[in-house]
Parts: structure tokens; sequence; C-alpha cells
């Protein structure tokens, strides 16, 4: 199908703007060069190889991976210097062994003192030791240990301290960018999760520690601090795709969002002023909902437009506000799903389908599971 | 892994109870019998192989799908008599066409004239005819012509008077269903569509058309009533797997339900009073989200839990009220989680393990995409 246009994919298929990718891979290791920072970006959002080439600049180093499943992918196709950024499943330190002792640097991350014993009860073959980064808690609230307490700064020691194992960096995710609107607002949060990561390099300073440290998410990301320079590295992954949640938050424009879910009109029903589209939860998720004036999407070029109510295979479409005018609309004809969250509606596709400027040029395959 | 306990599975893991999977397989099948009524599986809710032996009783015969996807891959496995059960896609005629041509008996299914104009400029080889389902709108409200409009039979007798298609049968999908509770609004929704459908059959018979009639939905199937009967097929899919939702709606005992998902502990968050779990939005999907006192799933055996706020990898989970005992919950401990939806939590899985009473008997791998 290469060279064919769009229309000629069977529908719902996920498609990525492959020169708005590589636009947003590239402002992003500029961004990162300009404010003196290593870039390791997140594989999360796309999970394919073609993607990492992108984002890693062909060199296939220094990533960050949510599952072991993606580890797994990327060092079968040469990919090294990678992170497995997750604290560490109990039920998966073979596996993270097997890959230490396999990659030059596979790295591992823990936020409690039972993590640490896991690692220490496996040595590493051949000498090697284990690469771990201490996830902290700057007040996103999801995983890590709290950087103001002092359980974090007794567990960095202790991971220094410990036989067959490196304390490698500390790591912070400031998915609370999530909650912003405006640059104003992500640049707070940044600031705030910078200078909490700072502190505590200092404190680890004062204990004789040095390591690296780094923050990460797409929003603070796309407008870094100054302070931001001082960290080792970041860890943004989102940007490559971008999605309307980010040009909600203010990280992106709508311009910038570099996939769209293609969907099909495959019914009409005056009765109900409603159109029915071949896009249900299956091709885009049900992630948006109720975020949206627009319903699970926006459907581009046509902002009067909402899609709601998705079962398995089908959507609904209705107008905002009026009667439909299905002349606009015949049976068979294509809209194009801008996605709220891009990693969720990605996740729903077996395959995404690649062109540039509206022109076909070949398929990404996405690797799946845990 | 064949013969371990459950417990050998790396989280999130999708397991299926094989001999409940059976279960529900072998009752639905003598309800059918008893009923009088042929049973045509829907394939959607696992889109599996086993399983559709198991569902088939082994014949290989007289099933449905939601997408070309799964056709092709039944097809591929030796499977016929095959139900495409989805308003004929524009784009996919010729797809269509190549299975009808290849099968002894795919079938198509419409609600538009304009979708049986595409078949009449795509006549099939071989003289063969196309076979054509009509999908009625009994009032469920998502795809099919109405019942009760001049429409829905001008298009029947339409199709029956194409050259090169066949009328096979009327199609009606009674989701309206999943808005009762209990058994008497279930029978309810299930007496009104069998008495539409059977209506629109007799005004067939009077302009001289006879064919197949069939309606169908887990909870209908579930508890059908005797018209039931006097219809040529039915179609539920989901009461292979069940789930938490099914048995809110009276389809069946959460005893019944056969497919959880497992997860293990990997956070303690005491100044939140949560948990985090290994179970996101990619092990579950996102259905369910406020439908349930227990968040986006039930978690066996706690009823005082709830699973909430869910991400891409992580779940939180928290005491309904009080505050949360850790000791109960140390981190790698195996939690199970009953989903909310099954056809939504098998989607996010590229493979399902099966067990039997606990232990591991192999995986299951599903088809995706369209």
């Amino acid at each position: 199908m290469e060279g064919e246009p769009l229309s000629a994919l069977c529908t719902p298929a996920l498609v990525v703007d492959v020169d708005k990718v590589k636009r947003n891979a590239k402002r992003m290791m500029e961004r990162c060069h300009q404010l003196g920072v290593q870039l390791r970006p997140h594989m999360k959002t796309h999970k394919t190889l073609e993607c990492a080439d992108i984002m890693t600049g062909g060199s296939r180093r220094c990533i960050v991976v949510s599952t072991l499943a993606e580890a797994t992918f990327y060092a079968d196709h040469g990919f090294d210097d990678i992170l497995y950024a997750y604290s560490l499943p109990f039920d998966k330190v073979e596996r993270c062994a097997a890959l230490s002792e396999r990659l030059d640097l596979f790295q591992v991350l823990l936020d409690h003192p039972d993590a640490l014993e896991r690692l220490r009860k496996r040595p590493l073959k051949g000498g090697r030791r284990w690469h771990v980064w201490l996830k902290l808690d700057c007040g996103n609230g999801r995983a890590g240990v709290l950087h103001s307490e002092p359980e974090a700064l007794q567990l960095a020691q202790a991971v220094a301290e410990a036989d067959g194992v490196e304390l490698t960096g500390v790591y912070a995710h400031c998915g609370n960018t999530y909650n912003c609107k405006g640059v104003e607002q992500i640049q707070a949060v940044a600031q705030e999760t910078t200078s909490f990561t700072l502190q505590f390099m200092e404190k680890l300073k004062a204990v004789g520690i040095s390591c690296k440290s780094s923050i990460g998410s797409t929003p603070s990301c796309s407008h870094p601090v100054s302070d931001m320079g001082k960290l080792s590295e970041v860890h943004p992954g989102n940007y490559v795709f971008y999605d309307v949640q980010q040009s909600m938050i203010g990280s992106c424009g709508l311009e910038d969002v570099a996939v769209r879910v293609l969907t099909r009109v495959v019914g009409h029903c005056p009765h109900r002023n409603q159109l029915l589209v071949d896009c249900g939860w299956t091709g885009i998720s049900l992630d948006g909902a109720g975020k949206l004036p627009t319903g699970y999407a926006m459907i581009e070029g046509h902002p009067d437009l909402k899609l709601l109510s998705m079962t398995q295979e089908h959507g609904r479409v209705e107008p905002i506000s009026g009667p439909l005018d299905y002349s606009k609309y015949p049976i068979g004809s294509l809209l194009t799903l801008i996605p709220y969250h891009s990693c969720a509606a990605a996740a729903m596709h077996p395959v995404y389908h690649v062109h540039s400027e509206g022109r076909l040029m070949g398929k990404w395959t996405p690797t799946r599971g845990w």
C-alpha cells in the first residue's frame, strides 16, 4: 500500500504522521541539548523500533521502558542502556537479572527496602553489579519514596552500600504536570520537582554519595525550567506523538499531534440525530470520557461534532447542537479522530500505519504485554 | 509452566478458568437445545480458537464475529458458516467477497440500501450469491434499520429480489438488556425484541419472503423467554466468560465469571492510605469507571477494597473506609481482580493463561485488529 493515500486503509486505523514525529523528536533533542541535559526518551507510548530509532537519533542507546516486554523487545534488537523504570516487581527479578547479565547497561528502579533485599539475594554473574535507580516521589503521588522522608535518604544509602549493587541515579516522574493548564503551571511543577530532586542530591552529596538524577514528563520537558539543566537526564515519552490531552495541558499545539484514528461512517440514525462510526473502544480506548466537550476525541475539521457512548466496535457521533446534516457524512465517508490520550489509543492497535503528507510509507508494529 | 500454580505467572495476567468456560458453554448449548433454537455463538469476547471450539462443541461451524480479522482468523483455521455481524463496511467489500468465494457459507449483514448497492456492484464468482442478513433495530438504539419503519420491509424485499444476493436472515441485537437489573427486566426486553422480530417475520411472510431470524445478547440468552424458541437462532457471546457487569445485570452469579486479572502489590503509600498494584489500564481497560462501588473491578476476597485512578501500568487500591492494614498486603503479594467487562479486559491481553482448579494448562492467543 506504500504511496497510496490514507483513504486506502481499512478502518479503524491508527495513522502516524512521520514528519511530525521527527519534528517532535528533533525539538526535544534540541531542547535538551540547549539545556545541557541528557535525553532518555520513554518508549511506553509507541513501543516500536522505528519510533525508538527516531527518538534516540539512531543510537539505540539510553531509553526508558515501562514493561519487561519492552525491555526484552528492544534488547533483542540491539538496544542497550535501558532503564526499566518500574518499581522492581518481585516476580520479575530473575528476568531482570538475565537482562542485566546480557546487556552492557540494564538498569532497574526501586522504592522499597524489600526490593533491595531481593536484588542482594540474586547476585549477578560475572562480577556484574545491579544498576539501580531510586524512585523518588516529589509530589506526583504515585510510586516512589517521598523525597522529604528520612526513609528516602536511608534507602539511597542502603543501595549505595549494598554488595553487588550500584546506586546509578535518582528518578522522579512529575506526572502531576498532567493537572496543569498552561506553561506557567507546568513550569511551577517542573521547578518544584527539580528543586526537590536537586535538594535530595545535595543530601546524598553530604553523606558522600554521588549518582545521576532524572525527572520527566512530557509537559515539563516540553517547557523546561533552566534548573533542569542541573539534572543528569530527563525522560519524557508521550511528546513524540502528543495528543489532545497534551494540547489542553499546554505542552503542545494541536498541530503538533502526530497520530490520528481514521474511522468511517457506518450508519445514519436520523431518529436519534446520530451517526454511527466504525471506531469503538477497541479503536481508541475509553480514555478521555467526560474530559472533552467533544466526547472521546476531537473530530478533525468538525468542531461541531462529538463522539460519545462507545461500544466494542461502534462509536456514536452527534452534533454538539442542532440537527445533523447527513448529506455531509455519507455512509462510507472518512472521519479523522484526534485521540485524547495517544498512549491509550496506540495501545489498542496491533499495527500503526505511517504516512508522510498523507501518503502511506509503511507499518510500525509495537510490542505488547509484560 | 503447565501444572504450575497461578502464582507462577508474572503479572498482570489474564487467567481463564477452563472448567467455568466449559460449564458456561454447556449450559448455553443445553438452554438453546431445550428452547429449540440454534446457538450461533459470538467470538468477540475472546477471539481465540480454543474457546471457539468449546463454544461450538468442536463443530467449528455456525459462529458470529465482530471484525473481518476474526472472520479471516477463523476461516484460516477451518471454521465455516461464519456471520460477520457488522453493518457492511464499504471499505471491506472486497475482503468480504474473497471470504464469500472461499468459504461454504460466509454471511454479511446490512442495514442500508447503499450497502445492497455495493454488493450488487460486486457479483461473486463461480455463480455464488451473497448471503445477507438484515440488521433490525428492535429498540437497542445502535445499528440496524428500525423494525417499525416501512423502510425495513422495503430493504428486506430489495435484498430478497436482488440478483446475486440472498436474504439469509433477520438479525437483532438486544444490547438494551444491558440496562436491566434482574431476570424480570431482562425477560421483558427479550420478549419485546423477540416479538418485534417475529412480527417482522410475519410481514415478510405476507409478501412471500421466508428466511432465518436471530436475536441475541448474553442477558437475554441466559434467561430466555419461550417465544425465543420460535426464532431460528440466537447469538450471545460474553456468556462464555461472563463478568461483574453481567452479574449486576442478573445474567449470572459472580461464581460463573470465568476470567480474572491477576495483579501484585508493587507499592505501599501509607501517607495516602493506598496500595499500588501492577495492573493499570493496559491490564484491565478503563471500562467500569464509576459503575462499581469498588472502582474498576472487584477484588476477590477483599470486598473492603476498591481499585481506582488507573494509569498505564499502575492501579491505586484503597479501603472503602478506614485505614489500610498493610500487613495483609505485603509487597509482591497477589490480588485477584474480577473484571467489570470481560470483553474490554480480554482486549488488553496478547495472551490468556488457562487453568483448571488453579493449575496452569496452557495459553490461548487471541486475534486482534480489523
